[in-house]
């Protein structure tokens, strides 16, 4: 076979390259380091006994069914339970309108399988979720950034992104966003609903972290302002375990058909094993006091972050205010490259994720995410005690 | 919105219905019907007992991580088991050549991912397996059906095909072939090796039922004969459990490489729990014991369906002699339609599934899918014996 100047690739996959953040968190995993790279909930934290407990009682309860073949859509009273958690919300889903996938990520694919065609305008956050980009670069979508400001999307912006394109989607992850830590006002959510209401475009509100809420008011879910425009998806990776690799797709039946179709091309099912365990897990235990020991914790691990940096950071470092969620965004001097600091602060054992790695547009190259979910309270301080070290030594 | 003329959705799943196959079975659920529609494995023959233990040991040996987000491409040990396990083939693959999959079926959309443009000719065994051609189908491959016969592909047909279509995948079921049965004898596979070579097309060898041999001797895996055009894909689903969706791809690392960033893409990694699990299960079993019990059953069941078959069916009615796997095709008078026949079967509540539903390609309306693992002795001798009945019927 004659392969020198044969490629065999399909397009959408020839200029897609490894993400850079893969490439961090390689190096971070060395146990010397003390990482703020990672978007991981803290393992000290998952609920090991008590899932143990649910496994062992499906295996008893099931019998060999349980390691059978399943549906497409995904466990009925696992998509039940799903259905009455967002009355909490005020919202009504039909259970037929849940798709369970592998966790939110297959949710982006399938989105981008069901949706997007090449050159497709789709609008995203800037900086955004580089999970939500790789998913819909590999269909060869044409990205729209729109900026994120501390309470929100940029309206003037979206205004005229919508008026000058036709936007298939709108990729939003309204609370706590990745990379920022930022959530929408309730004035932005409706501003932007008033705007996407005048479109075809639908709106998908990825909602991985919106029980992880420690403080502030919780605001509304587009799919209340914007019902019949939004496609919601929801996951259980960062509030029990991400190793099951289940998250879920709420959209309308006409959506909804497409999904199961293209999900089951994909894979036939998720982990149905794994779904049964899950849904014990939920009948056999309190989730609400589960996620309020996480929430005080991760509330205290930011405020540890928090504080330090302000300590020892330089003066004009700029903060975002989480309200919940896994990341603070920090802005430094706009001379510093983040990158750079990057490459300096590896060398000292500390990582993080520069800026630049998420924007689509406009960049800001002295931006950091850094996240407090990961190390410990006395990692996080000794952590941001070096990292300003170094930031004073490029500084001057 | 206006959602009137406006459809939102790709082009790629435009015309692409819900399978007719996924509509039988869902018929067939219903507890009163003989199916031999499905592909299901016995439950019966589930280790259960023995995965219970394992999944005990894993909460117990792995502690909080594994729970936690894990590696793209898949649990290593686990990974370095399947090496070791080719090399009872004589086969030598590096664990970086392997990557775990959710089942065959992710394998086999992470490769249409990769590999196929719209109208890319690809090369499909006639009759052939319908997971592939969906899956590959939401890539908007051009199908070239190359017919399958008692002993393997069309030779002929395969070197027309070969010649006239710069084909960039040749997707082949070599062991057990589902719908037919069928296995491709030592000579055909050496026939299709040769011709492939001579092009630049890679073949799929795709082999779930593999290890599900009850007679005949093993024949030569392609990754053998041609290794440096051969994608081996393997499963977890016909030999332990479906439900843990547990699949692999072995390919070379210039491939390797694109799957990866694909199956990042896709759903970041494979359920990580259960890969620990099946781990465990190998490590403390011995798996060819189970298999051996497997087969012989399989077997059973086999010889029992072709004994009541050859009894029953009017004397012209024609079947392949599958040495394993879950299936036997069969073949009616050529006036029969088994489409109508279905229509009459599923009245007397026994399912079966039509042959046309798996041509790409000429389609012969006579023929059937018979599944011998799901149902047990009694159920087979009575389903054959009354469709037995309903063929004479129409064959007046």
């Amino acid at each position: 076979m004659n392969t020198s100047h044969y490629n065999p690739f399909a397009e959408r996959i020839n200029n897609v390259t490894p993400s850079f953040i893969r490439e961090i968190l390689q190096v971070t995993k060395q146990s010397d380091v003390i990482s703020f790279a990672g978007g991981l909930p803290n393992e000290q934290l998952f609920p090991i006994e008590q899932l143990k407990k649910s496994s062992q009682k499906v295996f008893e309860n099931y019998g060999s069914q349980l390691l059978q073949y399943s549906n497409t859509e995904g466990d009925l009273q696992l998509r039940q339970w799903i259905a009455k958690r967002y009355k909490r919300q005020n919202l009504h889903i039909n259970v037929e309108d849940i798709l369970i996938s592998n966790g939110s990520q297959q949710a982006l694919d399938l989105l981008g399988k069901v949706f997007i065609n090449k050159n497709d305008p789709i609008i995203v956050e800037n900086p955004g979720y580089l999970g939500a980009l790789q998913a819909f670069r590999l269909y060869q979508a044409k990205f729209l950034g729109v900026d994120i400001h501390d309470n929100g999307m940029d309206i003037t912006q979206l205004q005229q992104t919508l008026s000058s394109n036709k936007a298939k989607l709108i990729y939003a992850v309204p609370n706590f966003q990745n990379p920022t830590g930022i959530s929408y006002s309730e004035e932005n959510r409706q501003a932007i609903a008033l705007e996407v209401a005048k479109t075809e475009s639908y709106l998908i509100q990825d909602d991985p972290y919106g029980e992880l809420r420690f403080s502030g008011e919780q605001k509304s879910n587009f799919m209340s302002l914007l019902p019949q425009q939004t496609i919601l998806l929801g996951s259980f990776s960062k509030t029990i375990a991400p190793a099951f690799r289940l998250g879920w797709i709420v959209a309308p039946q006409e959506i909804m058909k497409k999904l199961v179709i293209a999900k089951q091309a994909a894979d036939l099912h998720s982990n149905s094993f794994s779904q049964a365990i899950l849904y014990q897990y939920l009948q056999d235990n309190n989730i609400d006091e589960h996620l309020k020991k996480l929430n005080h914790y991760y509330g205290q691990q930011k405020n540890i972050m928090e504080t330090a940096i302000k300590q020892y950071f330089p003066q004009n470092t700029k903060l975002t205010n989480p309200e919940g969620g896994l990341f603070l965004w920090c802005s430094l001097d706009k001379k510093i490259s983040t990158l750079e600091l990057f490459k300096t602060a590896i060398k000292h054992n500390i990582a993080f994720v520069p800026g630049e790695s998420f924007y689509t547009g406009k960049i800001e190259k002295n931006t950091m995410r850094l996240n407090y979910s990961g190390a410990d309270s006395f990692a996080i301080e000794k952590g941001i005690k070096d990292l300003a070290k170094i930031i004073k030594t490029k500084s001057n």
